[in-house]
């Protein structure tokens, strides 16, 4: 068996036999692809889209992106922010990896009776905080109550139409072989400060989420870069592996990353060892992976750095010609192994 | 006790006395108003916005509107529809009010782990064809799933962007004494066909939901009306009594309807006679409210009337300077009685 053919090295994801909505469909691994694949596109179409963070729309001349994303994270409040941000952040970021700036949020709610209105108020004022500090605005909502039992507590869909930045052309089928990968700081914080917050593990207050709006660095990049940042990913749901595995089977091309580069803090690594977690499927909330042509990388790692949000940033790797849609892993022992999609589901309600 | 001054006439809300969010919140009456003022509008600002349908937004000479819903119906099929194809008719419906026509969707799901996924694929299948009919597409969107146990089913939430219609104006504050109220058609349909389907009264077969786009209605009637169209509003959740006594309060304008050319179907009348429903607060899914001036009332009527969904036009009041932010119903034996938001929670869950 050659790692040339990498196809072979893996297992069938646990398909849902008894036709049900499994956790893993909403896990942003395998699950959930096979999920889009053979449910969603096929009704919303074109069921060959690359899936990106955000639609492309271009209305009357202006050059817009819209994303949407439910969440629906356990704890509502953990170390480093709660619902209402994350949502505004998630949203913000989606639009930001395609390289729009916000202009304008939309929020619906849907609350199970006997919710708290103090959390409520709690959650409104964080949200209404966080979209000021990505220079936008709530500007329209909703707000559903359903019965005791009937929901857990608050769920919130955040919905972002944004303005594409100048020169941003970014796509996830932009990466091209010769490309590095970079990584705009540590990952997995979000994941392993939520699961730590939920199971009272003890190691709240050493990890908090990263959550974090990211359209000034990406500005910064995209003024630095220009058409030589090619792809742009949050690592949220599925992590840095779901990332760079959706860029890899988008762009049609392989990607390598070097163990030793990885910045995991210590403090999650010690938790994601102690949880039996891969951090590289640990969500992040607060950084990025992006793609950009070699002989641009040192510069663009230079502007990152310069900002508050990339000051840790890292290159971790380079796209390759080699196993095309599948991304390897060079470990710190000298050996390789296919970073694949999560099966199944480690992290429910991470975001 | 004079009617000159109807607040007099009215009962406080129940109140949420333990500071939790109740049923009633998410009613479209009273406790939805108050949640909005005392909460969501002081957080999200500005605390004086009039409640539109959708919020209007300028990017780069384009002029858009925005819309977002939460859908919690349950049961999520019923006569006439289900959960996909309501979530694109009320939120186009929603774009249509401002006079948008959809442009793009953007559609969010969280499902409880165990749903089927083949009511799943009929959702999805449902929405993208109610979205082709209103001339639309579901551009992006997002599945989350939560534990057996922590959401009913399924929700989904349905945002929209929307292109302004040229000469649309229209706005719940720009209702002026004089005017003229029109109905597209009959009342209380879809609110009393899910009670139907939920509680399986029997009268199913009888009453079907009258979920549908009406951006072709709108079209017709921007088009023949101009800036003589002042108002439109869909009285979904809390019926015409909401849609009603918010334009009365956003234009600080009164309003009189009378009972006797209301548009009730019988067997609607009977089902709510039945449950003790007052059909001006029961939701439709597919009729509008318009407020227009006084001579250009019998030519959009005629116009409304030469279009499918707007075939049973009526006209059911009048728009005056007495009794500000207030609704009066002329009954069918001569007297006057304010209709009023809803109070508390009559029907959970119809939208």
């Amino acid at each position: 068996m050659s790692i040339a053919d990498p196809a072979r090295l893996t297992c069938p994801a646990p398909r849902s036999e008894t036709g049900t909505v499994l956790l893993g469909h909403g896990s942003g691994g395998q699950l959930s692809a096979e999920l889009l694949r053979e449910v969603i596109l096929p009704a919303f179409g074109p069921a060959d889209a690359v899936p990106e963070d955000a639609a492309l729309l271009a209305v009357d001349g202006a050059h817009l992106a819209v994303s949407t994303d439910a969440f629906v994270v356990n704890p509502l409040f953990f170390p480093g922010g709660d619902i209402g941000a994350l949502a505004v952040h998630g949203t913000a970021n989606d639009l930001a990896m395609m390289g729009a700036a916000p202009v304008a949020l939309a929020l619906a709610f849907v609350i199970e009776e006997g919710f708290p209105v103090a959390d409520l108020q709690r959650i409104c004022t964080s949200a209404a905080a966080a979209a000021a500090a990505a220079g936008t605005r709530i500007v329209t909502g909703d707000t559903k109550v359903v019965g005791r039992g009937a929901a857990d507590g608050l769920f919130v869909t955040t919905t972002g139409v944004g303005r594409m930045l100048p020169g941003a052309a970014v796509s996830a089928a932009a990466a091209r072989p010769g490309d590095v990968v970079l990584l705009s700081g540590p990952i997995a914080a979000h994941g392993t400060a939520i699961i730590g917050a939920r199971e009272a593990l003890g190691f709240e207050s050493a990890i908090v989420s990263d959550t974090r709006a990211l359209h000034r660095l990406v500005a910064a990049m995209l003024a630095a870069a220009g058409p030589a940042l090619h792809t742009m990913r949050d690592p949220t749901r599925g992590g840095v592996a779901s990332a760079l595995n959706e860029i890899a089977v988008a762009a049609r091309v392989g990607i390598e990353v070097d163990e030793a580069t990885l910045p995991v803090p210590a403090a999650v690594a010690a938790a994601c060892d102690l949880l039996g977690l891969d951090p590289l499927h640990v969500a992040s909330e607060g950084c990025l992976a992006a793609i950009v042509a070699a002989d641009q990388a040192d510069e663009l790692l230079a502007t990152m750095r310069s900002t508050a949000e990339g000051q840790d940033a890292v290159a971790v790797g380079r796209v390759v010609a080699e196993h095309p849609g599948r991304v390897l892993l060079r470990t710190v022992v000298g050996g390789r192994r296919i970073v694949d999609l999560l099966v199944g589901e480690q992290l429910p309600r991470i975001c």
